[in-house]
């Protein structure tokens, strides 16, 4: 079996890699070729931390195994470490067999960005110019990086809860020769493309701040409780996901859906868009919205995808297991 | 972290090990230390494979992960790999790394048998002198090999569908300076303590070839549907088991509780006879039986256990990860 250690992955894996992996794995989703196991998240009674496993199986890419791991919120204050850590375990389909270990972390971002990056792809407007930013984060930064690839922006715009956070945005448009302005949450109307990565647990923008025309991708909410945007926003949009499950129960609609504002069947999977099967945007006044939760597969994906870049690079650590 | 390759186990492992790890961790379970994650099962339309993950955590031995695997019926014939497959992943409770990773084909065995072992060693008569086994497959020998430490048996006994298995048992039994004797249903009536190790989907063991006194381990009722014993005999049994809820869903308890013959509060854990919490056997008369479901802190105990020895001896392959 082969390890691809944590530490590999930056110079391995490419924003290009993850974003090939996450699309094709959204479209297997859809066509019925790949499908995710049921969640183990567990709070361990144990340094407060969550832990867990994200599986599935992809059989159109013969991708089998999961992502254990979990959030470990004392990590960096007591050990210098990141408080999320993951591993990734890839399984031979064929025999059960263990084929790959790879350090999740990195990885984990990457696929995250890549997701709204596949959104954008596929439900932005072709001639989006404007990209608003809700969230200044150390994850907002890989976010915006993967968006920025997907059509000729000439702005990035942005807002924090804490504004002080706000030159990660900037440092990232400057990388890409783009000018950066921090606006109030009323002036992200100018955007095209809206991207909200916050750990908010209140609706952040509310639904006329955003123009038609926009393509929004809220990538926050991934756990009961959390919200990002107005629920009415979700009765605007085309709502659209990478896993309607996880979507209406713990992503960005079960707000909607709890109300009653918009149904189970008003959230359509963004594979299917991939896949040619739903048109996606239809008209250039139409708000598109991407309910991004985050689903075990994205993480096969990548991690399969890492595992053969080393392979071919000679990277990777073989074992004789 | 420390990888211990399946072919390392068997000369690290000893039955003193995987004994002492599954007995403390089932005392553990009991005394509201160390708790199993919901397991996950999937049948992934792929090799007619069965795959899943058993996670658990315990808090007295600071041990945390999963094991990985399951089920490739094809595997032997195809490939002549063994059909099952496993894999155990151990974690740093304090930070969420990766901590080892471990070969669990033949520590599954080893602590399956140990088990039913500890099972002997808390619930069947201190005289007992004649142990007899329904099933003589390749775990039949694991679960005999352990059983015999734990009383002065004179003599094995033993029954399977298929007669021409039972030379497993007196393999086992001449290893120990034992004779062996095959026997029908009826004729273990004789023995004072029973395994049965079987994938039976029907009652095997009437409720009337069970003599007052004696202690049986019911080893094979792993699922939903499986059954190796009359339910009657749940009856007039006092019912011990590794985990309760595992026991009347998918154990062997799992037909008289739904049958209404015993209830949940009739079935005790082992754990808690060896914390003393529960007096266990009270009277020579008395038949126990122990349903043996199998948990995932099982794997987590041995693979911890093993990973320890490697270490200390050597073995254990090192990796930067």
């Amino acid at each position: 079996m082969y390890i691809v250690p944590e530490r590999a992955i930056a110079d391995l894996m490419t924003r290009k890699a993850a974003f090939d992996a996450v699309e094709q794995v959204f479209a297997a989703m859809a066509a019925g070729d790949a499908y995710n196991f049921p969640v183990v998240r567990e709070a361990i009674g144990h340094e407060d931390a969550l832990y867990g496993f994200k599986g599935g199986f992809d059989r159109a890419g013969l991708t089998l195994g999961l992502k254990a791991g979990g959030y470990w919120p004392n990590n960096l204050e007591k050990r210098g470490l990141i408080n999320h850590q993951s591993t990734v375990f890839l399984f031979d389909p064929d025999t059960g067999k263990v084929r790959a270990m790879v350090g999740g972390n990195l990885l984990t971002a990457l696929r995250t960005a890549a997701a709204s990056s596949v959104s954008i792809k596929h439900l932005a407007r072709e001639d989006a110019k404007v990209i608003g930013m809700i969230g200044a984060g150390h994850q907002a930064k890989f976010q915006l990086r993967a968006a920025l690839e997907q059509r000729e922006f000439d702005k990035v715009i942005g807002w924090n809860l804490h504004p002080d956070m706000l030159p990660n945005l900037e440092e990232v448009a400057t990388e890409a020769g783009l000018p950066f302005e921090a606006v109030e949450l009323d002036g992200l109307k100018e955007a095209d493309v809206i991207i909200s990565i916050t750990s908010s647990f209140d609706a952040i923008l509310k639904a006329d701040q955003v123009s038609p025309g926009t393509h929004i991708a809220c990538m926050g909410t991934d756990t009961k409780g959390k919200q990002e945007v107005d629920p009415e926003l979700l009765v605007r949009a085309d709502v659209f996901t990478d896993e309607v499950a996880q979507s209406i129960s713990i992503g960005e609609a079960q707000h909607a859906v709890a109300q009653g504002l918009i149904a189970e069947a008003d959230v359509a999977q963004l594979g299917a868009v991939i896949n040619g099967a739903h048109p996606g945007r239809t008209s250039a006044e139409q708000i598109t919205l991407f309910d991004g939760t985050g689903v075990g597969l994205q993480d096969l994906a990548v991690a399969s995808s890492v595992v053969e870049l080393a392979i071919k690079q000679g990277i990777a650590i073989e074992v004789d297991f």
